[in-house]
């Protein structure tokens, strides 16, 4: 394996530290479980070494390989697409229960599976999210302390800038990255602190005002976003259930909460295009009546959105709401990342399906019918798409009628 | 990732194809779980396709990285070195017992650890002994079909070649490979059937034979080793309890069968040193007594050896006796490959530690009573040392006290 010498190393050095200590905040004894693409290992190495050296218990990597997945769709049987490696997600489910910390690092193609079968594209997905629910309850019910990171690889970096080539590519989308993730700050993990204290002044504002709807108004959108009872605005640090505070998302601009299932009505447009376990799906346009989405189009991936609403009975419905404003440092680098991770943080966006349960001032341990209770939703999937603009406006509606500014031509009002 | 091209790719394909059909015999529908160094990558990739195409279900790969097992005892606090994945392994049994089969691509650098403190190295590899009981029990049972493949790893090229660079070594060992495992022949499948034909030869004689003991005589040996009651000889291609055939070791010479965990008497000396999880351990002596050793020395890694017999009950006493001439290829090869798969295949030789379960002729479901009742030893471990030559002669004892020649100067009698 010849390693990659694109890439500023002093800053993955930064970043592999940052995802440790502020990311994930990994304690003493603690085992970490590391998720990435096979060509992320340089990322994976300095991780490693980084986490021993805060006092890691194990740290376990696993790696997936895209020619490998491609593969499946080229050479598998048909009944190969209707398999998943439950035995895996029930053991790191197992892992998570006793307290291992998890990382999961991204950089795969976001349009790996493109032009693959879509009917197989589906299925796999389905039997995959089927079986990585053990693993997934632990993280959305936020037992344990995780991070999300990303890896410049290079299918993503020429997804990105297909014009250069590809090692030019990378460094390029090497610098975004770090420029997002502020490893370009002399002290990143102060950086950070600094931020996170902004995002805190947000959420304590919208918590103290405890808006009964939202009210998104801009081309092609007209939506009022009801919000769950007892709902809690989060973003940037937050303590896990295990009591560690950690940052899930590097690089991170939003703040969060949970909509009520029951009560979102009208019609909204996607600002951007939502890239979706390979496939590239644009031009969203859904209508809502009474929580879930009757009606679908997109001018790309139709088929594969309309596919992913079907998913179980949860999936028309919204988990999460979220305010990014346009002066976001990732919405101003005019990048498309193809990549949640990254999109979401330069816009405003909605998420179908699972709510995060942590987002309830009640948060300790809320039963599954407690969370339904106060209009939290349950599904398989949990699919963030992006809204927001700097045409969007945004008004909360107390529970009196009271019309409060949120957000004027996609920017803060507070 | 830069793909190596030292490796002849054709014979790397067949050598692929060869593991997933004369190897692990992988069934329709049936899915593989696939362990291996994370440079072994373009043969894993070459397996997951010949897989795929003969029907697999669902292919998962696990890779390790030896920088990042480095790190570990580097970096990593002294709490570390008692940790073990056990929810993987756990999850590894459960995949086993939903019928997936295991591939395990050797060509890690043998020699890893070599330098790393063997407190550590021992501690760590205890706690992933007791950690691995679920996934090892099920391939001692033989409950389904697995198989042993190689990698040829530049680390482990270079041990064995110290005076060539990267590339030289790595070719010279990616020949050495494809000779032992027979895809240097035009069919390599067809070049199995035959290879199989000729050990089932030998287990037919030695099983019809049905001796008591085996009597070793060569230079610093003179060991009786007494076999199991109800003792069957198995080599080459054999039948999992799933029913599906296949040959666990490519390279494979042996011909091995149990022997009475109770009944070995004498002294023996090692004829090859032993890799054993990164360390070497050289010209061991060791004494019997009533089947346990009670006496060992090595002139190299000795005290490993001995942290090693104390790993539980079983681990100073025998699980496997083999059986191979001289004039196998892998000895004719004059190669000393640091790797118990081939070095093995090279001379005689006896394992401490578990026994194999499926060596018994009344092999389907036996308990752990029964296993011992015959005289199977039960361990932890299973680690196999060379104790044949070409000056070794062995001698078969049968009940009435009869003395069958079986080997002279390192050759079949028969």
């Amino acid at each position: 394996m010849i390693e990659n010498t694109a890439i500023d190393q002093e800053k993955l050095d930064k970043l592999a530290k940052l995802a440790v200590y502020t990311g994930v905040g990994l304690q003493k004894g603690q085992n970490l479980l590391l998720t990435g693409p096979i060509d992320a290992l340089p990322l994976v190495r300095l991780i490693a070494k980084h986490a021993y050296k805060a006092g890691a218990g194990l740290v376990t990597p696993l790696f997936s390989d895209s020619e490998i997945i491609l593969s499946r769709y080229k050479y598998a049987q048909d009944q190969s697409f209707d398999v998943a490696a439950d035995w895996l997600y029930k053991g790191m489910g197992d892992a998570f229960d006793n307290n291992t910390a998890r990382m999961a690092i991204a950089g795969d193609d976001p349009m790996l599976l493109s032009e693959m079968d879509p009917e197989k594209v589906a299925r796999a997905n389905k039997a995959n999210s089927v079986a990585y629910k053990p693993a997934r309850e632990r993280i959305t019910q936020f037992d344990i302390n995780w991070n999300i990171v990303s890896w410049p690889g290079i299918s993503w970096a020429k997804r990105m800038f297909p014009d250069l080539d590809s090692l030019e590519a990378q460094t390029k989308l090497s610098e975004a990255i770090f420029l997002a993730s502020r490893v370009v700050e002399d002290d990143p993990v102060q950086a950070w602190k600094e931020h996170n204290c902004a995002l805190r002044k947000k959420t304590d504002w919208l918590n103290g005002r405890n808006f009964k709807d939202l009210h998104f108004i801009g081309p092609g959108t007209d939506l009022k976003v009801g919000l769950a009872d007892d709902h809690e605005w989060m973003g940037g640090a937050s303590q896990a259930q295990n009591g560690v505070i950690c940052n899930p998302n590097i690089p991170s601009e939003e703040v969060f909460t949970t909509p009520h299932y029951l009560r979102v009505e009208g019609h909204v447009s996607s600002t951007k295009p939502l890239s979706h376990q390979g496939s590239l799906i644009d031009e969203i346009r859904v209508e809502f009546r009474e929580g879930a989405i009757v009606h679908a189009k997109a001018s790309k991936g139709e088929k594969i959105f309309n596919k992913v609403l079907e998913s179980d009975d949860g999936a028309r419905r919204l988990g999460e709401v979220a305010l990014v404003p346009d002066s976001s440092p990732i919405s101003q680098s005019g990048l498309l990342f193809y990549n949640t991770l990254f999109d979401e943080n330069a816009a405003c966006h909605i998420a179908l399906g699972q709510c995060y349960s942590k987002c309830f001032k009640s948060k300790q341990n809320l039963s599954q019918e407690e969370i339904k209770s106060r209009g939290g939703n349950s599904s398989m999937i949990h699919i963030d798409w992006m809204i927001g603009s700097k045409e969007i406006d945004i008004d909360g509606l107390s529970e009196n009628g009271e019309i409060t500014p949120v957000f004027r031509k996609g920017e803060w009002c507070v």
